[in-house]
């Protein structure tokens, strides 16, 4: 009888064979890992690059300069503006390391702490400028690196400070009892953390934020390690493989410009994982620093919103910890305290392009601006997989629009007579 | 004192805003949710066509030729022998209802409708290859349609014949109880869905596997259908836009052949799309079938086995339940019987390749028997992201070479004065 009952639901389980289910790609699915897409992404970009590479090689030999690279930094080997620049900028390091000094022993009011971190703070931002602004051998390149380098120096000494205060602001002992502790049996607490090593510590940490026992990584893995650093030269090599391709062309017309938006578009995005991956994990993995969170998953996002919360980690960290909340303490609105975060971020864009061209330009600042009824647009009338795909084309098309208006007005103003 | 208490645990839920974690990027994280990757993928695709179409617009004008398309099936418009084969496949189709209806009601002993069926069935395969192979009006691309159907038809008809057999080897009664209950009131059992109607539903239906009670879906949605519909029209533009570029060249240099690779690739990933999600899903809709797996995750296919098992579930449901089970049920080793499902797959690649093209090359047997050795040096010695790089380079590069060879032999074997 049994054998009889098994093979009739032997059978049985033959005759029906089909499930009343959705397609994997139907967006009712529900459906979300495609990590092999992103592999296939992979795959595609250093298949059509090796083709490339390749190519040129049988047809024309090696193309790539070396000197010509090196040259977008450095215009003179002997005179080296902008790695003077930012050695120089150890001096606000140490500069801020001596007031809060003398603020944990108690040698300087808290008021006058805050003017001499205010003027370190101001010089950081301002100094920079003026040296590139005033040196003519200093290249476009060259000025917007040292500019970034000040610029996250003056986020982390701003952070610096803060939370400083804010462990003067708690009584000692109650700050030690509640430092966490997770496993680590050395947990340092507040004047103890003023040192020279542990602020150094934080300077070279891929973090904006200070934090007195940062998590750390139980050890340096060496494979992690060489992966990332492989990866990072790799990500060089496909610029350059490309722009040894053909001269830079500067194009006005909208449709052929057109054509470079897409490459203009996959610079950008070997760009975030060169910096945001490769560059930042490697150094987190030499330093053990232990949390990795530099991005989250910006590729879904489905509102512009979204995306700006979550493709740069360390800056929206620190625009909520060190700006935004505070903001609201003091009693301002959600509203403005979000178009305050707004407007501090379009400044730094500004900043940053601006200065190492040496031409003031609206173009960066009215980029950010643009997001603003852009968001809204987005949020209100698209969802799903269709306010995704509304992200990935402002990405696309915006902003490739804002560096070639940067790179027009920059060939306009030097090269004109080519014109 | 709560205040107290508050403002510290704020404090201090400042002071640390770090935790120890991964990077999303990082395979360690175990984050898989790409789903944006895809997104991008696809407005990659829109825009890089809508460039292309609209630069040739402008330079030429409009290209497509829709006679030169309507052409690549038929050759003389009064005369389509591609059409009229498919129209005498019904024979086969009434020709196997008539033997179920005699087995069913006795007439026919089960070895002599064992025998009519095995006559029907080989006819089916063996009577397009004779027409295809003796007119010389037929074309490639509609011999190879032709033969597509009456290749599914093959497969749907053994289905039919294994299922009816099935339920006449249980008891009528037991069959009766074992119809499922799942809410619908209305369930056919044996002898009943011996019909025209039946039968001719199971045809048009998009599955391989037959079944007397198939999962419906509860209602037609207008807004599903139209949306399969015109994924399925925009798919059949890339191909066309892009042919429209230049002319079909033959390059048998291997490394330029490379830059053929990839828009072949492309080309499949639109088939695939076309066919198994936008073609399978709109016919499903329309016929209420209500179970839509006809493809799993094969993107994300770490070996190569596994690729096979889930790009094409109807072929894969059909060769387990007709082809794998009944030989493992005849005592054959498992290593035995999946060899001869491989072998039974080759055949068809060929049968569908070889005919239509009137000319016998071994390429797609070969190219299906290269992946026995792949699979296993992928499976022994490539795992997670690199197996599923190595399954999509496979897919890049190998399929395209096969494509490439047929392509080579013909135009050799029909165009040889041009060489």
């Amino acid at each position: 009888m049994s054998v009889h009952v098994f093979k009739l639901s032997h059978v049985s389980s033959c005759l029906s064979c089909h499930r009343l289910q959705e397609s994997l790609l139907s967006s009712a699915s529900g459906y979300r890992n495609y990590r092999g897409v992103l592999n296939w992404c992979v795959v595609m970009l250093v298949l059509s690059n090796a083709r490339l590479f390749l190519e040129n090689l049988l047809k024309y030999g090696i193309l790539v300069d070396p000197i010509q690279v090196v040259s977008l930094f450095i215009k003179d080997p002997y005179n080296m503006p902008a790695a003077c620049l930012v050695i120089v900028s150890n001096v606000f390091i140490v500069a801020a390391l001596y007031t809060e000094r003398r603020l944990s022993v108690g040698c300087f009011s808290e008021r006058v702490g805050l003017l001499v971190h205010s003027i370190n703070l101001s010089v950081t931002l301002c100094f920079p400028v003026t040296i590139v602004l005033m040196l003519k051998s200093i290249t476009p390149v060259g000025g917007a690196s040292a500019l970034g380098v000040y610029t996250v120096l003056f986020l982390k000494l701003y952070s610096y400070k803060d939370v400083n205060k804010w462990c003067r602001e708690m009584s000692h002992a109650k700050a030690r009892s509640l430092a966490r502790e997770s496993g680590q049996d050395y947990q340092v607490s507040y004047p103890g953390n003023v040192t020279l090593r542990d602020l150094y510590y934080f300077v070279f940490a891929p973090t904006l934020c200070y934090e007195l026992n940062f998590p750390r990584s139980p050890r340096i893995r060496m494979s992690f390690l060489l992966r990332r650093l492989f990866e990072m030269v790799s990500s060089w090599m496909i610029p350059i493989i490309q722009s040894s391709m053909k001269p830079l062309e500067v194009n006005i017309i909208p449709l052929s410009s057109l054509s470079h938006q897409v490459p203009n578009h996959l610079l950008w995005l070997i760009f975030f994982y060169w910096f945001f991956h490769s560059s930042l994990n490697f150094i987190a993995e030499l330093l053990q620093f232990g949390d990795r969170e530099f991005y989250r998953d910006w590729w879904n996002s489905e509102t512009i919103t979204y995306f700006w919360q979550n493709w740069n980690i360390p800056v929206h960290k620190w625009c909520l910890r060190h700006f935004y909340k505070p903001l609201l303490k003091s009693g301002v609105s959600k509203w403005l305290g979000q178009s305050a975060v707004f407007l501090a971020s379009a400044f730094f864009h500004e900043y940053l392009v601006s200065v190492p061209l040496k031409m003031l330009r609206p173009w960066a600042f009215m980029g950010m601006m643009a997001q603003l009824p852009l968001a809204w647009f987005v949020a209100r009338f698209l969802r799903g997989n269709y306010g995704n795909a509304a992200v990935w084309l402002s990405l696309i098309i915006g902003q490739p629009i804002a560096v070639l208006m940067y790179v027009h007005d920059y060939y306009v103003l030097h090269y004109r007579e080519g014109y």
